[in-house]
């Protein structure tokens, strides 16, 4: 299978993208491919996902149905997902039939923890300090490597602050393990940083890179609140964090949107913090700042077409609207700003509802 | 019936928005409704309109069935059009059990080009000089009366020059309203104007007005090529630009997007061409140089909603793709603009396939 070679041929107005997964990722993913004249096939395992509406077919069943996914499949003319934690199973299924993107690869590097900052230090970047924990005992040595604090984290199907847990000692360190019924974990050294970016960059079938600039994030309770573009960065950091997304989504081949969340250290210093495979919250400002949106650019890539512009016209920052945030639908539409709401069927505390988006004139 | 009793309560998230018509501005209408949470559901007389693809629930059927109008009514919270020729009867059947924008006399006024011009002049606003023609004798008069060159239109159902004759004499003239087969019809006086502009506005349910800044559009073979904003108008001129606008839409008691073309002479002088009931061609722009665009500012308005920001933040121009001017999707998704395909499923001659917008910073 060669994802590229596949896609040698962009799949043209009229045929049909599939997104597996159908939350707001996939709902505003399904947008993009419209306004470029292609349809989308929504599969998700929920029934009423917000997705469906917008798209021109939809399939509701299991990820783990490989002869719904093979049917879904085939009514397809390029694959993708709204999120990294596509069971490896059913993306196999899919990369065998259609060209789907991103790859298996970056699928699998951004499902575990412990591979993901393996493979970023490989390439020569810096993360925080990290260690395998697999047993009690190795608990309690990671814990005497990294030292304290230190954040423990199951390796996989982490997201949102769950599946982690602040430590302070060996004894904590162990405690936390078994409280997460000891399955492979990570300890990671704490990181005293001054803020934290992400950076939306976009890699075409044909190698093309490009990227938008980066934003400054603001997390409340786990959750992203906000993203502020641009960031408090400099002319050196913005390209340094522009050249660690080329050198990750070189290294995988990758084809479609990637977003990497870096801590910025208070000496400037760049470590990255994860790797998210697909579109990301904190690169949503760029449907109102910029003239192709990172949706649309990852339609485009995984579609085999030519990147749309990542510049950006304006300043912007983008505010998450979480649970009760998104209740009062019309004062939101009154603030100004360009209002997104996700049609959810039901407000939850803690449920990523919508956001808005405000612009400014460009300030550098 | 009374629209503005009706919308005292906004149609919130999760409501459904009705749209008859599902070629490029109802696919686009429905679009923006997504971004706010609602959901769509489109009419439509074509088996495979575009606007189908990006909805939520389709209804094939003639706009004479009335039965299938009232069964698509009641699963809707408002209803608009995305065209201003609606049988009359069809909006009336619809405006009886929902909330439907723009309101009748707005159809009226603008499925008529004779009623359309004299209501313009009589809110004291300027037109080209028109006689109605009637008769073979009618027509002989309205020459003598307007003199030559004029042009002769049907009254109703033109659009892109269609049902339309330059005349330059009285036999002409009586020739021409026998190849329209004597059909109502009017007769204008040809104007020399420098170029032609319209104007955008959004009128909301409770009156709220606001207009988008007026674009200068560039015909070819009686379509629209382009649009460009800013237009080359006076800061004196764009304001009356919007007067204009906002004294029909209050005249109307208009809730929704209206679109007004018009002339402007050499001499400065703005004359009112038309009046379009829905949203316009040429404002497609805004969808990319403004944060909300004519698409969800329509929505808003017939929704209930408060409007939204109607600024532009960077200069724009619009260029319609018609026909075979859509084929090389990879060299257009190159240029660097803002690319839409309307998902069309075959291209013809003269038809709109699709349009591109470019961004330039704002120059005033």
């Amino acid at each position: 299978m060669s994802d590229v070679k596949l896609l040698s041929t962009p799949v043209p107005p009229g045929g049909t993208i599939g997104i597996l997964g159908g939350g707001q990722l996939g709902r505003m993913l399904a947008m993009a491919a419209a306004r470029l004249g292609l349809k989308v096939h929504i599969y998700s395992d929920v029934a009423d996902a917000p997705a469906f509406q917008v798209c021109d077919i939809h399939t509701v069943a299991p990820y783990e149905d490989d002869a719904a996914l093979k049917k879904f499949t085939a009514t397809c003319d390029a694959v993708t997902y709204e999120f990294e934690n596509v069971p490896s199973k059913a993306a196999s299924v899919l990369a065998t039939i259609k060209p789907t993107n991103p790859n298996a690869k970056a699928l699998a590097v951004a499902q575990d923890r412990f591979d993901e900052k393996s493979f970023v230090t490989s390439l020569g970047l810096k993360t925080a300090p990290f260690v395998a924990v697999n047993s009690p005992e190795d608990a309690v040595a990671a814990f005497a490597k990294i030292g304290g604090p230190a954040v423990l984290k199951t390796r996989r199907l982490g997201y949102d602050g769950k599946g982690q847990a602040k430590v302070k000692s060996a004894d904590e360190c162990k405690a936390a393990f078994a409280s997460f019924k000891s399955v492979p974990s990570i300890l990671e050294g704490f990181v005293a940083f001054g803020f934290e970016a992400s950076i939306v960059a976009v890699r075409g079938a044909d190698g093309q890179f490009a990227a938008y600039d980066p934003a400054e994030n603001i997390h409340e309770n786990h959750i992203l609140a906000r993203s502020i573009v641009p960031a408090r960065l400099t002319a050196k950091q913005v390209d340094d964090t522009k050249t660690i997304a080329k050198k990750i989504a070189g290294a995988l081949d990758y084809v479609g949107v990637l977003g990497v969340e870096l801590f910025v250290q208070k000496d400037g210093t760049l470590l990255v913090n994860e790797i998210a495979p697909r579109v990301h919250n904190s690169g949503h400002w760029t449907i109102e700042a910029c003239i192709v949106s990172q949706f649309e650019n990852h339609i485009r890539a995984i579609a085999g077409w030519p990147l749309g512009s990542t510049e950006r016209h304006s300043d912007a920052m983008m505010e998450n609207l979480i649970g009760e945030q998104a209740a009062d639908f019309k004062a939101l539409a009154a603030k100004g700003g360009g209002l997104h709401l996700y049609g959810k069927s039901e407000i939850r505390a803690g449920r990523k509802m919508g956001h808005i988006t405000y612009l400014k004139p460009r300030s550098n």
